[in-house]
This record gives C-alpha cells, sequence and structure tokens, in this order.
C-alpha cells in the first residue's frame, strides 16, 4: 500500500475539495491509503461517506492561505495539518504529502521538516506547465524553491527534473533548455554560463542550450532549467499575462452584441482551450530534492485536481523517484 | 528645430517603413528635421518623394537583425548605419536616435558610444507597456540594459522612469512597483529588500511598494522597477504568452466550423484587442540614462510605428528628459 498524507485543510474549498479529491482517488486506484490531516470535525461534515482505506489524522491547527512568515509558520505551528502531514512524511509513516495550501508554507515544511536529501545541494520547485501543444507539458524545475542561483544548483535542477520527466511523465529522452535571456552560450551572467557548461558536459542529459521566457509555453522543451528567482518570475508573468489577456478577451467579447454571439458560436473552442491550457489535468507542482515528494496542487484545485496530484504523489512514490535522485546525485560533481 | 536620427537601416522591413515614418512625422509635426543614416542608394529607392527637412546620411554598412556579439559589432563597424547616427548624438549634431535594429547592438551603441551620465550609474531600457486597461501603459524599467543587478540601480531606475513617465506620457504622479516574488516587504533577495528600502525612503516618489510578474500588463502601476535581467525575463514571458495564446485562439478557432463562424462575429472585437495590446502606438523601448535619447522601436514596426517612436523621440527632447535626469541624480544618494 502506497500511503498518501493529504492536507485536507489547505486550498481555497478546504476541506470538501480534498475530502471529494481523496475518495475519486481510492476508487480509481487500490493500491493507496489516503491520509487526511485537519479537524476531524470540519472533515466529517463534508464526508459522505467512509471508506477502509480513508484515515483521518485530527489536527487542531491549519494555516490560512496568505501565510506570512511562512518558515516561522512552520516553525512554530506544530500542529498545523500541513506540518504534520510532513512531519508523517519525514519518518516514514507515510511515504508523500499532497496540499493545496498555502505555496510558502509547502516550500518551507517540505525544506524545514521533511528536509533535503543530503546528496541535493538545494531543493527545487518543478510544476508541469501546460503548452499550446496539445497533450505536451514542460517542467519548470526551479519555479521558487531556492532563491539563491548558483551553477551547481541549476545542474542538480537539470538532473533531477529529467529523472522526474521520465518516471512520472514518461517522457523517453527529455530536451532540457536553461532559461536565459537570449539564446547563444555566451548569454547571461556568471551564473548561467557556468550552469551551461555544466549542463552541457553531462552526456547523460539531452541539453539543448539556452531558451528565452518567451517560450514558456511553446513546448519547445520538456524541461526548463532556471534559478527559483527568474523561474518564479517568469511563471507568474506567464499566468499573469494569461489570466489578463482572458479577462480582457472576455469582458470585449460581452462589451458587444456581435462579440456575445461569436462567443456563443465559439464557446465549444474556448472550452477545448480552457481545458487543454489546465494544468490540473497532470496535478501540481512537486517539491524535489527532499526526502519524500510533497506535492502543491493548485489553491482552487476542484476534486479532480487534488485527485490528479494524488495520482501524481503515487506515480512518484511507485516509481521511487526520491530514491533515482539519490542515486544519480551520489557522486555531485560529475 | 528638434533634429532626429533614424536608422534606416533597422528593423524588418528596412529602409522602407524608417523612410515613410519620417515622411509621415515631418507632415505631423513642423518643429522637427530628420536625417536617414544608411545607404543612400536603397533609401532612395523607396523615397516617393524629397523633403526639404529630410537629409540622407550616407552610411556603407548595417547591422543584421541577429548580430552576434554586439558590442564587438559596435565598436569595429564604424560606418554601420546605427553606430553613425549614436555617433551624431554623442556630439550634439543629432538630438535624439531612433533605431528598429537589433535590439543588443542599440543598447550597445548607446551604451558606448552616446554613453551614460556621469549622474547615473548604469543605462536601463524601458519599453512601454500595454496593458488590459485601455489607455493605461505601464513602463518597465529595466527591459535588459543592465543584467548586474544592485539597489542602487533599481533606485535610479525608478527616479529616471518616474521623470520620464511624467514628461513624455503625462503621468502626473507615476505609481512605481518593484518586480519582485511576492509582495511583501521582506520578499526577495538582498537586491531587493535593498532596493525597496531606497525607493521607499524617497518622498518625491509614488511608491507602491512590491509587485510580482503576473500583473505586467494588469495595469495596476505606471512604473515596474527591476533588474535587467528579471525585467527581461518578465517581459519577454509576457511577450511569449500573449503570442502563444492568440496563436492557439486562431488555430483552434480555424480548425472548426463553429469556431470559424464566431470568429467572423467576433472579428471586431478581435481587431480591437490587438489594437489596444499594440505597444507600437506609443512609440518604442528608450534606452535612459545616457547623453541622449536613444529610442528602439520594435523589429517589426510599420510606418506608423516608426513615426510614433519619432513622436516618442521629439517629445522626450523638447521636455528635456536628459537634463532633468541629471539634475535629480546629481546628488546620487539623496
Amino acid at each position: 500500500m502506497i500511503k498518501i498524507g493529504l492536507d485536507a485543510m489547505g486550498g481555497d474549498f478546504a476541506p470538501e475539495t480534498a475530502v471529494q479529491g481523496a475518495l475519486l482517488a481510492l476508487e480509481e486506484f487500490s493500491d493507496i491509503e489516503i491520509y487526511l490531516y485537519g479537524q476531524e470535525e470540519k472533515i466529517l461534515e463534508c464526508m459522505p461517506k467512509s471508506h477502509d482505506r480513508l484515515k483521518i489524522v485530527h489536527c487542531s491547527d491549519a494555516f490560512p492561505m496568505d501565510v506570512k512568515e511562512p518558515a516561522q509558520a512552520v516553525r512554530s505551528q506544530k500542529d498545523a495539518s500541513m506540518v504534520r502531514a510532513c512531519q508523517d512524511a519525514k519518518t516514514g509513516d507515510i511515504d508523500a504529502v499532497v496540499s493545496a495550501g498555502a505555496t510558502g508554507a509547502l516550500i518551507a515544511a517540505g525544506t524545514l521538516i521533511v528536509r533535503r536529501l543530503k546528496e541535493v545541494d538545494r531543493p527545487a520547485l518543478a510544476p508541469v506547465m501546460p503548452t499550446i501543444k496539445k497533450g505536451k507539458y514542460t517542467i519548470l524545475c526551479d519555479a521558487g524553491a531556492t532563491s539563491e542561483g548558483k551553477p551547481q544548483y541549476l545542474y542538480q535542477n537539470a538532473k533531477i527534473a529529467s529523472i522526474y520527466a521520465k518516471e512520472v511523465l514518461g517522457v523517453k529522452s527529455p530536451k532540457i533548455g536553461l532559461l536565459n535571456i537570449g539564446t547563444e552560450e555566451s548569454k547571461g551572467g556568471e551564473l548561467q554560463q557556468e550552469a551551461f557548461k555544466l549542463i552541457s558536459a553531462d552526456a547523460s542529459l539531452d541539453f539543448v542550450g539556452n531558451i528565452e521566457s518567451k517560450s514558456m509555453i511553446s513546448g519547445e522543451v520538456d524541461i526548463i532549467v532556471a534559478d527559483g528567482y527568474a523561474g518564479n518570475i517568469a511563471m507568474k508573468a506567464v499566468e499573469g499575462a494569461a489570466s489578463s489577456i482572458f479577462k480582457l478577451l472576455k469582458q470585449e467579447l460581452m462589451g458587444s452584441l456581435l462579440g456575445k454571439i461569436g462567443a456563443v458560436f465559439a464557446s465549444g473552442v474556448f472550452k477545448s482551450i480552457k481545458g487543454h491550457m489546465d494544468a490540473s489535468s497532470v496535478g501540481g507542482a512537486i517539491l524535489l530534492g527532499i526526502n519524500a515528494p510533497v506535492i502543491k496542487a493548485h489553491g482552487s484545485s476542484d476534486s479532480r485536481a487534488m485527485m490528479n496530484a494524488i495520482r501524481q504523489a503515487r506515480e512518484t512514490v511507485k516509481q521511487d523517484v526520491t530514491g533515482k535522485i539519490k542515486t544519480a546525485l551520489q557522486s555531485k560533481n560529475t
């Protein structure tokens, strides 16, 4: 049995979507057990039925979505659902953690409690981004777990994201691009230039060179390697631009009669685009380089998105991604 | 007379759009003279008529749009049109330079030839970005002129962009945001935290705090201050996402009959969105902090976009933005 800990109190619709997502996942997979961390009473209120592979781990506390000073919160709120789940992942009582709670808090809990593998210098947050190519996803690594950038960290990001892409997304030979301000090898500062050398020197990696942020969702590569600062800036810029454009489009279409008529005819197309740009169908962002998989589902996840994040956790455990990362990085400087 | 130097050989449709843009601008403004830098024969081929305030400065050389090693090209190709225009701006023979040529080369020419003001530590490239609010623009400063980040540079970017927004865009009290990975004051590394302190300590600036890259085109602020590396990543991510999304939209609409019908009805809306997301209506990106205004028009500029960049150059000279930047930064550490 694969034991998955679910932070029932994280996310905009907690605990309802977590509970429903758990029930969906239990139906789908017979080899998992789910542990719901959170306030028992609230969980029971929205649980339509019990399940023999579903257990509640009562926690008196929970983080709000806009938790300030996440590291301090993680250290001081010992009975918060997210903290308890991470503690149990650290001891091995559960195999993975899924949470739709505050990203900063989850990164802090993963880093401070689950703790990084000794083979890895810094953990990295790796979201799976949709692209405009149907069925094609790009992993961004790191999207903001480590804001300090060093060439060696970027090289490790390339290695661990490559393992993840192979084992969980089933990409045979993942193409890797290095986020930079231009495509030529000489672009960027020392960080990017040195990382370029380290990554290209590793024959086990399929490195295609530098990639600009304008290609974030064009589907050209399977992995975009970045330091957490630039990765975070690029990811949020894409998310914000997409959301701004769709908002504008909706507003303009609804603002004119012809636009409204056009929108009715094109509604199938809009729905299809929305569906295929929806990252939650492949799960959430995984925090890599720590002792157990910790997965961040989107804050606005519905039950299906929670189910997909649980599926992703199961797959990551089944494929022993953590073990494979340890092995691959044992000789750090090869 | 305001003397504007136009690199006739820069841009995807050179020299035609430059020549036509110059003629449009001369009709519109009676107080400018335009100097066309480029190969005389080619310029004359696409010049329908002469104009008494239009002069050709013959240059035997020109940079391609994909110039490699821009700094070296600027140093060695002394008779390239862009280099010659920048030289004349340095000596004061002309008041400003407009080019739709390679961005990297123009930044190098502006920095190495026109040279930075002694009052400014580093030049900054400041594009005017469209936002989803009609008629509202946001200046990004720096979008990639200086990739090394220091708090003092970011503070100066805030000051010079503020002057530019007031004098050229007519924004009375420009709201300034600092690009960061979160909105709290404590976010980011030392660079962002120290820059935050410097900018907030200056009472002459309307600083609203940190802003995330998801707000690049939301129209919340008039100015986004960034180091050139993060600014470049954010800008290109937005451009790439917008272009990817519109490409996907077009492809999906054209892929189904209902979509095609919808697109016909909504064509006015799509055109209106395209128009209002088009930055070229307010001109190009200005390189600030050097001895004369140097303006980068988009490579794909048509004659109207070139005209708008010339208008922007004229306004920048008329308002003496360079002089005002010198004065404002004379006591650097206030």
